[in-house]
């Protein structure tokens, strides 16, 4: 004999599966829901399924959006000549929060991992390189890619795969390749920066 | 121009009230929904529109059940005679994953607690006494009514509270009313034990 009803116990299941969740904070979520009086649970049921049937990717940059094509690839505001190259779309979210940049994006889904078992052909590098050769034939103007895949192992290997890709519109000087800057954080402390951080900000120096 | 989808948003929002989920993780969370191939948002979303229909409270106990009376206060296997009065429906939970108690449930639906509004009239103290009394009025033997309410400032309230209710029933020897003991958890230093705990265990020392 079960404690829980089959239909909490699915809920909690369900939660489970988030990550950072374990079992007993699934069961604490689940149990908030049962107690709220105003049917929390079908409001955040029915914003799930629709956000499942409304969402799509933008079919130029790949990020989450609701439309054909995103309201950043959309707009004439934004500096169509710069594309960074992020790993998901949460990426976007912060570059767009901090408000530092104006130009456009390019989702990858990831990064190559062997450890995880994700290769090349799981990646959009073939929609990555139509999206790069499009707008290198549009554009009067030298392309900048922004290569920001995270200062991880597999965030290097998957820039220097890119690097790789682009090579000869490289070599042809139609597009310039960069890679977001790597160094200490603002606020950091120089005590507690580990070796490659180190490493990374002394390479990096500049004169002042 | 939010950077979200609408649809996206509303996920969002709806994890954000969550107990412990941040904006943050609630993104996260959101987002872990956006990359999975296999719908898992319609799923959670199914699992928790069907648990608000199916799920309602045990008429006897106020349980979560899917049935009119839960398969605890159902079972003949349990002690009819033992009430043990919890908070929340996850105490029940607890009790029940511990295999240590055969009784039977009643849940109050929290504590009385001032600091956040919470008054009398607000919990099942109404049920409890005509449940104690169909109880007492059914049974030949004596009732044992187990107040299970946290040793917390509010759960102590509640359990004077709860003595007070039936003050008549154990004077004229109807029910007896216990109170889980409090003292040192197993596996305490103590050491780092509070002042509270300690003055607890000594009260309810026993001889060895």
């Amino acid at each position: 004999m079960s404690v829980l009803p089959k239909s909490v116990e699915n809920v909690v299941n369900e939660f489970s599966k988030l990550p950072g969740v374990g079992p007993k904070s699934a069961a604490r979520m689940t149990y908030h829901f049962l107690r709220s009086p105003n049917r929390d649970a079908s409001k955040l049921g029915n914003a799930l399924i629709e956000m499942d049937e409304k969402t799509k990717f933008c079919i130029s940059c790949f990020n989450v959006t609701d439309k054909e094509i995103c309201d950043i690839c959309d707009s004439p505001q934004r500096d169509h000549s710069t594309i960074c190259v992020v790993e998901e779309p949460l990426d976007v979210v912060a570059f767009e929060n901090s408000g530092v940049y104006n130009g456009l994006y390019f989702v990858l889904g990831g990064v190559i991992s062997p450890a995880e078992g994700i290769t090349a052909s799981e990646l959009r590098f073939k929609e990555l390189e139509e999206r790069v050769t499009s707008a290198v034939n549009e554009s009067e103007s030298k392309i900048e890619l922004i290569v920001a895949t995270n200062p991880s192992l597999e965030g290097e290997a998957t820039a220097s795969y890119i690097l790789d890709i682009f090579n000869t519109y490289v070599k042809e000087g139609k597009i310039h390749i960069s890679r977001l800057a790597m160094g200490l954080p603002t606020g950091a402390d120089l005590e507690y920066a580990d070796r490659l951080t180190l490493k990374r900000a002394l390479e990096g120096r500049r004169d002042i």
